[in-house]
């Protein structure tokens, strides 16, 4: 009999960051406020369907207002500045996300750039990824990687003197990861690999823990970490299912059939760093409606 | 007989940065232009003193004009305020930076925020860590990751797929550092460590690239790191001179004695990154002039 790893539950994780944002939530209401959330979705990718239904139904079930805007690729990039632009200004609205990916041709940058960086709830604003990375606390940070934190926390995973591997190099998960994980306070040693990498195992075999965000199905195998290594997997990927002929089935970038045996901690797909992105998200919205009103604490805002 | 390690020589490759330098400033003046850069510097540190008159007379042997803005610790620090905002107006400089460290209790984020962007020549603004992070050419990178960048640049060290560990992850040198040297494009395997790492060998033993900016005399010694691995040493310290009582000399974070005999090549210290430091402020206070005549090559402006 092989042990398996633990599970790092995103499901778990989220409920305990749900109450503290229930709180707050009630905490507004008593001052009558409602925080108000919007997402902007550009087209109908059948997984932007479903991610934005989650952040929509969750901002509902926590009582805050959610508003879905959304997009036909025929309107235009135009009409997408001025939905932004109308955000910017609309009151009711405390907070706002782009759901990425754009489609071809539309400039992500200049879109992102024209969110109001005290809006900007997915923390992709140059301005708030500067403050971020100078550590400033009040700079909104973007809501995978603080997910993926607030996981490893809740879990009680230590960081501090850690060797921490991070695969994957992008602006909205590997990179500011890497930032955070790295920060004074955090204190883990961070190696960030990419595609570049070249043999990745020289680096997960030393790691104490490994966050896959390569978008590589099964790239991570167990003869790449030492035993009791603590795997968190970003990686959501549909494939054929093979038990059943015809149908389909999620898997990360961890190959969970050879890493559970050896690994301590392991994050479920799905159920790991989903459920916490989403969570991340309705407490940024918290925070910035929070913020209309007075200071907040800096404790509760990230681990800057 | 031992093979000792090649010198990285600043001042070899900050000669080619200034040929560069040279021409663009003569291609200005064919304009009428003149670029100007200003330094300010409050107290009198020595270290300091040192600096800024390097960078003062640097800016007058290639043509530029230059401007030194004492301020006393007396004078307090509304006093810089209110010279940084005369700076961001003053159409004769194109750019400038605040020499730190800023005496004790005195505000140096809140300082570095009201540098106008678009004048920060050693980009601490956080709209311009945000945009180089985002890998946005136009951005400003300080100035001392971008000098050791050249100098590795220089002297053809290969990058691409080599792990790089860079110790320290200060605001002004290793975190950004990390950051240009894992960029798409440059694409080290950037490893970050700090004073929270515990065995520092662990990670500069597996290096292929190290670069040391831990502000420890002599912390890394030759039994950390492999044969034939790049060292790069950024720290500067003054220290008493063994072989002549009552004297001083400068060392660095590298124990030369016994890493020299190893590595393939060593940084030296003085003459290695600092001349670097000098002549990417010239750059960047060339560029920032040029981009007021019109659009710059991005490729002249840095690893983005």
């Amino acid at each position: 009999m092989t042990t398996q790893a633990r599970r790092l539950e995103g499901e778990a994780a989220a409920a305990a960051v749900r109450e503290e944002v229930k709180a707050r939530v009630e905490a507004l209401r008593r001052q009558h406020r409602t925080a108000g959330l919007a997402v902007v979705q550009v087209g109908n990718l059948p997984a932007s369907d479903i991610y934005v239904r989650r952040k929509i139904e969750a901002a509902d079930a926590l009582g805050l207002f959610a508003q879905l805007v959304r997009i036909q690729e025929s309107d235009g990039y135009p009409t997408l500045l001025t939905r932004i632009g109308s955000l910017n200004s609309d009151a009711r609205i405390h907070g706002f996300l782009v759901q990425l990916p754009l489609p071809d041709g539309w400039d992500e940058a200049y879109a992102l750039r024209s969110v109001n960086p005290e809006k900007d709830l997915d923390g992709c604003h140059p301005t708030n990824v500067g403050r971020a990375t100078l550590g400033d606390p009040n700079a909104y940070w973007p809501c995978t990687p603080l997910g993926i934190f607030e996981l490893l926390r809740h879990y009680h995973i230590p960081l501090a003197g850690a060797h921490a591997v991070v695969v994957g190099r992008s602006r909205l998960v590997g990179r500011p990861l890497a930032t955070i994980l790295s920060q004074k306070g955090v204190d883990a040693t961070v190696t960030l690999c990419h595609s570049r990498s070249g043999d990745l195992a020289r680096y997960t075999r030393d790691a104490d823990v490994v966050v896959m965000a390569a978008g590589q199905p099964g790239a991570l195998t167990g003869d790449m970490i030492r035993e009791g290594a603590v795997v968190v997997d970003v990686g959501v990927h549909r494939v054929p299912d093979p038990d059943h002929p015809g149908k389909t089935r999620l898997i990360g970038d961890v190959d969970e059939a050879s890493v559970a045996p050896k690994a301590a901690w392991l994050s479920p797909v799905p159920g790991g760093v989903g459920p916490m992105t989403v969570v991340m998200l309705m407490r940024n919205a918290v925070t910035a409606c929070e913020r209309t009103l007075g200071s907040v604490p800096a404790a509760e805002r990230g681990p800057a």
